[in-house]
């Protein structure tokens, strides 16, 4: 091993074993902890936050069904019995790729093998500063700012005389008709018939309209023809109106125009169109494809032996996928166990393995009762048994047992008494959190 | 009535029932809420939250056993089955009494009987400035900030190599030896014994020194000698550091100075060395003693035949109690319910009762299987039944069911566990969000 480098700050022991640096906690690099083998390699993860985030239901803390803490689990908690993972809660600003380390804010890390396994982030496509006031939903601080906006709008409507005023605090808009976008419009619709108008008797919820917006012609665009046309049905079952064709042009926190001419009244309008990868600078250009790292089929990044990436950052063709992967939790999870596997077989002088996709099915839900999901197999269904095969699912690969047990609990408990426990204003979403929320996903944190 | 005067901006429907405007929702409004008739009274709460606060719990947000959402109900749904009873989320910053209006940033109310119910501040006994650096334990952000805080210590510990700051990161002073003092440090005492050893094996817990420090020659003054000394004794089997007759000095925000001439490096000074009455402009003078309301036996304010106020605000002398009554729950509770009760009464011609203070008792949990029970017939106990009555105690009181049952659920998780699942930094307590936090505690926020 190369030992000439000195460590810049991040405390960590140097031992005789090659170290394995993973940048992000999320499902990719969560894989790698458990699968990498610390009898060949030290492990380092880094990540911003001290917490795994179970990114799939971020749409039930937004609308009030479930606490931070049950989809949220400390990372360190998750590597207690391992004396040989390390982790340490930094943002990785800079990759140095010549001189093997990262930079972080807390200083500079020496790697023998880089995993850059940092997801994914909003994307605008391009239209950051045009479409700042519409809201995005792919973080935990974002989801609890979500919950404050909306209820502060409801307490602001029953103070308010003014009709137009009126209908765009009660209005929400959301673009993108993928599973988030679907999920989250089910959940409000849920919340407008059973919790609302009970919280707000002064209001008149006929007023409230929930609008989805797609610009491709069918919602769930990567499931089944079948799945798209039963999630419209049940999103309508719910009253949300559904403009598909149609995109937006512009919005300025108040109101909302779409491409098809219609103007809304809104001021809430969440962003679920569309994510791209969490890219961090010091990888050259030709490796770099519209926000996403290129990779061969071990995950290596192209021209770099000792630097991996993994998840929703990288884009890896394949014969059966040329055009890369989905950007899915189940791509990460078995990039990662396979590289971690093939890290360990390569500490063993064994061949490595090309990674090959599984496809386990998709699978999206709308609210109670309802769900779609299309098997690996070509098989197609919804209704009960797929909201009952969504939450099973969901359940199963949520982060440890206590993070199971709560969420169960808590979707019995809003089953049985359709109530949503936390409508709570735990910290309002204000002119300055605005911002600090913007600028922090500006850069990226 | 007199209707002459025109609501200016907040939206309530007038009736020809006298309205009572509740300020606040605390532990006495939400009795008031539930007490008084609505035949005869139309009711409009004000709060600056959207939730009622189970403060005897704001402990444990602070260290990782509970989420603010099981201690936080919203008071939308304790109201919703009654159409005469209006809440607005609204702080009120002026109390006009002459024109019988109170003034809020969304507007004027008029109103026809006030009931000042905001409870209580922190207290820095005009040492404001020179404590700025000292954190709070007063509301639910506040609480969150401090699990933030204190968890971003250990992150930074770990990569520290100087090792006068790494005293300071480690090192928790709590300044106060009543309830709130004792209960968070024995949860502190907890938390390094069981949970942060394993998540930071990589510091030596040893260092990591915790000091409850109490003006008074002994702890929980307003409990029994016996309690008291037991609560020492239970609070050194997990090591905490208690100095009596000592007080705070200074604090630069890394050095605390006691009048014991001791200098303690710690960057976290929790206070809970007491708490004032939240007094809201447009008082005359002469019903205000040392910032609480002075209130006759019918928690009248001096001199205003329609202006009530219950509560910690409140300051009532009666022959058993002539410097007034503890700053608690139980108090709070009982004079909210007469006060409604003798609204009620009033409203059908019949005499009113003076308020009689009942002491059910006090009680205090200094971690697992240990805390101290002063009975009303002078008996006083401690050790595991204690601490199983504390808990019941606390269940019966919390409010709504869903509470009661997350909270048990979490309770038996740590109990057997000696987990704490929610060592989460979900919102950094950075400067920024300190200085917000201190303006909000200095408007009285």
């Amino acid at each position: 091993m190369t030992t000439e480098f000195q460590e810049i700050n991040i405390q960590i022991p140097r031992t005789d074993k090659p170290r394995v640096v993973i940048i992000g906690g999320g499902f990719a690099g969560l894989n790698i902890m458990k699968e990498l083998d610390t009898r060949h390699y030290q492990i380092v993860v880094l990540d911003r936050h001290n917490y795994h985030t179970f990114q799939p239901l971020l749409y039930q803390v937004a609308t009030a069904g479930l606490e931070p803490g049950s989809i949220a689990g400390p990372i360190r908690h998750l590597i207690e019995d391992n004396e040989e993972i390390f982790f340490r809660m930094a943002k990785v600003t800079q990759l140095n790729l010549e001189r093997k380390t990262v930079t972080t804010p807390v200083g500079e890390l020496r790697y023998d093998y880089l995993i850059i396994a940092c997801g994914s982030r909003t994307n605008y496509f391009g239209k950051d500063e045009q479409f700042k006031e519409a809201l995005p939903l792919k973080q935990i601080p974002q989801a609890l700012n979500l919950r404050s906006h909306i209820l502060q709008n409801f307490e602001k409507a029953v103070n308010t005389t003014d009709s137009y005023e009126l209908r765009s605090l009660l209005n929400i808009v959301i673009v993108g008709g993928g599973p988030t976008g679907v999920e989250v419009a089910g959940a409000l619709g849920e919340l407008r018939s059973h919790v609302l108008p009970k919280d707000y008797p002064e209001l008149n919820f006929r007023q409230m309209q929930i609008y989805l917006v797609e610009g491709m012609p069918r919602l769930l665009g990567g499931m089944s023809d079948k799945a798209g046309k039963k999630a419209i049905k049940y999103l309508k079952d719910f009253d949300i109106n559904i403009m598909l064709n149609t995109m937006l042009e512009s919005y300025n926190g108040k109101q909302v125009q779409l491409s098809n001419g219609e103007m809304i009244p809104s001021q809430t309008l969440i962003w679920a169109a569309g994510v791209k990868g969490n890219v961090i600078p010091g990888l050259p250009e030709e490796v770099l494809e519209r926000d996403r790292i290129l990779v061969d089929e071990h995950n290596r990044v192209r021209g770099f032996q000792e630097v991996f990436a993994v998840g929703d950052i990288a884009q890896m063709s394949t014969e059966k996928h040329p055009k890369g992967h989905p950007m899915l939790a189940p791509v990460a999870i078995q990039q990662g166990t396979l590289l971690a596997k093939n890290l360990n077989r390569m500490a063993l002088g064994k061949p490595q393995k090309p990674f090959r996709y599984t496809n386990k099915g998709y699978m999206a839900t709308v609210g109670r009762n309802r769900a779609v999901v299309d098997m690996p197999n070509g098989w197609s269904f919804g209704g009960f048994m797929a909201w009952l095969a969504w939450m099973f699912i969901h359940l199963m690969y949520l982060i440890g047992f206590r993070n199971k047990l709560v969420v169960f609990n808590n979707w019995i408990w809003n089953y049985f008494t359709y109530d949503r426990g936390i409508r709570l204003i735990i910290r309002p979403f204000d002119k300055e959190e605005k911002k600090k929320q913007r600028e922090a996903e500006i850069s990226g944190v």
